[in-house]
């Protein structure tokens, strides 16, 4: 059983430490520069962008990992370092380096990670001097700090953590992400930094957090834009001393629900914080042919600019979400299809249902909303997270500028 | 070589008559209902919404297409009859009845259309005297009329018209358009009614408007929305008497040639005049590997929220552009790649240009703006119209109730 702990964050695992420092790179003057440190050298395991654009940081990291070993992360806030040509490969080397000479350990063993504003190049000078700050700032309370170095315009850190047995032994969670806008992962999404003490091999460790990114990260949409950026990255230090999982069994799918309790959670708090947000949409899509098209048909759903906009005014309009529906690349009966706001149906046999009207205006002044797609053509099933889409959506991307 | 007019309608080609007239269906108590009639009977052809959850209007009008034959169109804005189950299909035949009754022709020839809400009923009392009314107004000035029924939030109406010489005969042609919301077609797209006195086997008519639509109406979004009432029909009277094409040859190229600069204008129409629109956005990828890819690619970019907002600040932000160029479903080379905005290169060799800031400037704040993406892969290009994002838009969609 995994033992969810919302207040803690990527220090909750024996053994990592971590900081969140000002460096001067957000304009705004907040922390932006996070360093997230193992005190041994730990197993690894990403995801990336599969943006073809995707930025110097992601490149330089995906060859951190492929050796299966990382002991630290560092990634900093204002600038994604993305479309900056040779030097900002140059640049995001240059950081690994010196963030590794400070902590006395291999360039080979420092993931970095960026986000913000495309096409300009790292201010060189403020991120070494922000690297050197936070890790000598590196400390076990240090998670909320480097929660915060992260973010952009998340109105909120997102961290989490956890506990649970695996072969009698306590392993811990901890994790923190940052999303908001460019949001519709396929593969990673933006940044998710998960530490665990979990003893287990990095191959099996790589097998968990792909097949659990599937359904977690690859699930939510803020607007349909898959960054440059994504990133989602496990490092397990084994401090937990249980037997290391080094084959499928009880301790590994033991593994794999904490770790997949710890995504989803993540993602929801990602949809929910998108760009703009006054409502938390949850599109559930049951009865569909295959997994490929319930998640084709939800994201539809979730994706339509005229669903988003009509629960930003919380009118139930279920003719959006039917027509959403009706475009989807999947196997969809009109006539079967029966679509429920909060558990109230409002389609059914191909048209409007009769409908509480009263209760039908709760449903939509909650801020959490379910939406429930039922099409009974086959067994399959699938959960999109998304939000609604607001004034304040078009405010911060008409005026946040590069 | 076609001449282009468009100042006129429906009605500029012989034989062709219209009216518009208030049936009280729109709340606003608008123009709502046109009826567009032909003096003889026309050879026909149409392309329909793929969306599954086709509007009832779309069932019959299918049905009426199918023999190549039609005199007259009843369209209503309002209402949808989408979603509307039996009782929907049997008002959308009852409408046809009406019409034909009236004009005294077979219910067979008679295509019906709707735009506005999902999942209500027609009101038939208003319907039929609506239908009843327009008939008897029916006018070679109508066409403005009919024009102004058939729009919702659209800001306003689209026609245009011209003439081509076919076999030393002149051919008129004549168009009216309704767009704005839910426009992200495929096959078909928002209302479109083509009119021409060209003589025309339908055969060849359908292959000319279908051929045509892939290039004009298939290549415009507002939202990315596909509505479940799309339908372009166009009715070919022949009273231009020019020897019927009945082969593909140098009149049917001609014929073609005058049919997609209609169509092209009503889609940018469409596009320019999306809800809430502020900028007019041309998104042209040259140098892709194939037609599919570059419309891929030009479509990414235009239905990317952030690249809309952008727009809608003025703010050149390319690294949105190149980011939805690189999560597209084509070849893509970002090193090759180079994105103009208005003519001014801004991102090529991975990285943003130098670019005259004032320049720049200027060209954010025109209102139609070219957006070139050359990803020099291979030969294909693809064209795509779309409108930036505003305030404006959520607000028609937050507050247009069901």
């Amino acid at each position: 059983m995994f033992t969810y702990n919302p207040h803690e964050g990527v220090t909750y695992p024996e053994g990592f430490v971590a900081a969140g420092v000002k460096a001067g790179i957000k304009k705004s003057g907040n922390l932006d520069v996070a360093v997230l440190y193992s005190q041994t050298p730990a197993q690894v395991a990403a995801v990336f962008t599969q943006n073809a654009v995707a930025a110097a940081p992601v490149w330089v990291s995906k060859e951190v990992v492929q050796d299966g070993q990382a002991q630290a992360i560092v990634a900093n806030a204002g600038c994604a370092n993305a479309c900056t040509g040779a030097q900002g490969l140059a640049d995001a080397k240059e950081t690994a380096k010196i963030a590794a000479a400070a902590l006395q350990i291999p360039a080979e063993n420092v993931l970095v990670a960026s986000t913000g504003v495309i096409g300009v190049c790292l201010p060189m000078e403020k991120m070494k001097q922000g690297v050197q700050d936070a890790i000598a700032a590196l400390a076990k309370d240090g998670a909320e700090n480097a929660s915060q170095a992260i973010i952009t315009t998340d109105t909120h850190p997102k961290i989490c953590a956890g506990e649970v047995t695996i072969d009698d032994m306590t392993v811990h969670f901890g994790a923190m992400a940052k999303g908001s806008g460019m949001i519709q992962p396929n593969m990673a999404t933006m940044l998710a930094f998960i530490t665990t003490d979990a003893a287990i091999e990095a191959k099996l460790l790589q097998e968990a957090l792909s097949e659990v990114t599937e359904t977690t990260f690859n699930m939510i949409s803020v607007d349909g834009d898959m960054s440059t950026n994504d990133m989602a990255v496990v490092l397990a230090n084994g401090m937990a001393k249980n037997p290391v999982i080094h084959e499928k069994g009880a301790a590994y799918e033991t593994f794999k629900e904490a770790l997949h309790t710890i995504c989803e959670t993540l993602a929801k708090d990602i949809a929910a914080d998108g760009e703009g947000a006054t409502k938390f949409l949850t599109v559930h899509v049951t009865g569909a042919k295959n997994f490929v098209e319930a998640k084709e048909v939800a994201m539809c759903v979730a994706k339509s600019p005229l669903v988003k906009t009509a629960f930003f005014g919380e009118d139930p309009n279920w003719g959006r979400v039917i027509c959403a529906v009706g475009y989807a690349k999947a196997e969809v009966h009109p006539e079967q299809t029966v679509v429920s706001f909060g558990g109230l149906p409002v389609y059914a046999r191909g048209t409007g249902c009769a409908v509480d009207a009263e209760k039908l205006h709760a449903v939509m002044q909650e801020k959490a909303i379910p939406i429930e797609i039922a099409l009974h053509v086959g067994e399959a099933e699938a959960t999109v997270w998304t939000c609604d889409f607001s004034y304040e959506y078009v405010k911060i991307n008409g005026e946040y500028h590069t």
